[in-house]
């Protein structure tokens, strides 16, 4: 078996830590397995390079800050290389210019285009396990460049998809998927199983165990995932296209509090309006999330719109700046303290009721629903933010998450 | 004017000293000169990362070793880089991979071989300012490398010589090379100039200012260097093939103190027996120094010779491993509180009576001389450990060096 096995920043930020991983891979080489390990840089370095950065120019340009970051996953594969060394496995640390991981050439924020394998297979025919740094690449100007958050997920599933890979294990300071986060939903399980479709979707609502990214590129791939715990050997949850039929009908319930409510009250009731609200705001990259338009009084309508919270000031100083000129209205309306819950499934699809469902469950604890967004496989409702952990719970039980 | 310019790990050793740097590369860069930067790795920054290895693998391979340290002039050159673009000057850090330094296999002491300058000549075109990583390359493997001590000084001058540059600035934290150690001798003076010989003898004896290898190249490719203070305005010394006529007879004394005294007594008087001594010593890398041979009582003879006083422990362990078998003798003498002592001056070819000049100076003052060796360009004795400071002044008094 080809194993790819990616270990996370915590995972090797000191020597204890990195002795642990380098066991873990170890036990696998020894069962005769060919062994591709991709590492983030150790702990906080990163941050510690960006503040020194960030002394030195706050404008600094993605192009040297990428040649700067570059080094802290430089220096958590050579002390890993040492550390097998000495636990008497032969191993080998290679970056993105010695792997070569083709990337586009956009600086800070680079996508995969292509990874040659000769070194690592070279490297693996020698018997030595491989120690590639993730979240990093190299673009057509020989320059380094960084994959942007979430980039060593990327890598791994990448390197898994070149080498055709058996497993690519993701490892993590949790057991796997939960149906629910734990900290909010005490009676929260973890899943065997989930399609790539279903982990999209929690990965977008703020799941944080899996960056999208990564299961776009392993669902492309078939490569099959395995996201489980580096600090003990609990089994993990496998990722993949098809899970075994008795699947329930929802796999999880997820939150997200990054997210506020726009509402702009009393828009001239003709058409282009829309376009040209969210024409203004994609200009200024701010993504919109659920949509909801009504007609109001005296030939007028109002639109409301979910952003992220981050967004915020961005998207109303954009409307503000217009509100003269091509979108005139009478009010713009702002809610931070609101939150999308939302239940993810692939049985969704087939079965009708489970939106219902969802809704009743938000009725027993009164909990007033603001907006609804539904996609083949998600339900996910507008609440206030005060309410996510009654919400989560109520949902959670009435589909019975916790007994499957 | 295409200007070489290096500085040392304490010159970018905090903000501070690396925006000092910084403005000093733009003033010549605002003069209409090219500039290439040559920069060590921050501070201590080196020794930290031996130490986390060392912590990891006290025997770490040293290709990773080599993996984990060339992150330390990558750091520095990206945040350089930076620091330039604050101040308003385009720049652009470049590795080892990026430029393309090509070196032997060897890691941990590896030697430049060629060195692509397209990359660099096309940064310069457009105009930046080019910041290039020291004391490192890579080999035939696609692997890092270090070109071992003063390695970046050997970058600066390979760099100076494949680029053509018309001048190639080591800066240091010293105002230049001296008739003496200023520390020793108070009155030691600032040479304008110095010849590569007298460099190179200089640097061997422990003047500690420029490695030999960096000097040796300077001297294969006619590249002319200044050694000048990162912390003032100061000339400097140019080290140049043939200095001006009116050039003194001796440049300068040096001393070196990590210098220890072996005396082999008793050997049998027999050819092949200094042979088979040496080539002992030579299997186990100790470097033997000034040799004096004498003959004993009874048909014997006697050997001393000078080794690296770090050195001293294996080479008398050889030597005692040997004693019983191919190199019988009656007894091992050492004295570790000796030093040598050097005058230097590419003068001295077509001068007689200089050695009995310093030979006198010691005299005066009393200092007995155990052992003599000489070159074309240099005188060196070997003296008590504890005469070193007078012995210095003396010569330098002797010779009115502090005059010129």
């Amino acid at each position: 078996m080809l194993i790819v096995k990616k270990f996370g920043g915590t995972s090797v930020a000191d020597k204890e830590r990195i002795f642990n991983v380098a066991r873990r891979c170890i036990e696998d080489y020894k069962k005769g397995n060919e062994v591709v390990v991709v590492l983030s840089a150790m702990g906080k370095q990163t941050d510690v390079l960006l503040a020194q950065a960030k002394e030195i120019n706050p404008n600094a340009s993605k192009r040297e800050l990428d040649m700067l970051l570059t080094t802290g996953e430089q220096i958590s594969v050579s002390l890993m290389a040492m550390a097998m060394d000495s636990l008497g496995v032969p191993a080998v640390s290679l970056n993105a210019y010695q792997v070569a991981m083709h990337t586009t050439s956009v600086y800070g924020n680079a996508r995969l285009k292509r990874i040659d394998t000769e070194r690592i297979h070279n490297e693996l025919e020698s018997k030595k396990i491989v120690i590639v740094t993730g979240f990093q690449g190299v673009n057509k100007f020989d320059d380094y460049t960084t994959l942007g958050r979430g980039g060593s997920d990327t890598t791994a599933v990448a390197l898994a998809a070149a080498l055709h890979a058996d497993a690519c294990e993701i490892y993590t300071d949790v057991d796997g998927v939960f149906t629910a986060d734990p900290r909010i939903v005490k009676s929260a399980r973890k899943l065997d199983e989930i399609t790539y479709d279903e982990m999209l979707e929690l990965a977008s609502l703020g799941a944080g165990v899996l960056h999208n990214r990564s299961v776009e590129m392993a669902k492309k791939y078939g490569v099959q995932l395995v996201v489980r715990s580096s600090l003990n050997n609990t089994e993990g949850t496998v990722v993949k296209e098809e899970v075994k039929m008795e699947k329930m009908l929802v796999s999880g319930v997820a939150c997200d509090k990054n997210a506020a409510r726009i509402a702009v009250i009393g828009l001239e009731d003709q058409p282009g309006v829309a376009f040209k609200l969210f024409n203004h705001l994609a200009r200024h990259n701010v993504n919109v999330d659920i949509i909801l338009q009504s007609v109001g009084r005296d030939g007028t309508k109002d639109i409301s719109f979910t952003v992220k919270e981050d967004d915020l000031e961005e998207a109303v100083a954009v409307l503000e700046r217009h509100r003269e000129g091509s979108l005139k209205c009478q009010k713009i309306d702002v809610e931070r303290e609101v939150a999308k819950v939302s239940i993810v499934g692939a049985g969704m699809m087939s079965n009708a009721g489970v939106a219902a469902k969802m809704f009743e469950a938000l009725y027993d604890v009164g909990v007033n629903i603001k907006m609804i967004s539904t996609s083949e496989i998600r339900v996910t409702v507008l609440i206030d933010e005060i309410h996510v952990e009654k919400a989560m719970n109520a949902i959670h039980e009435k589909f019975l998450l916790s007994q499957m």
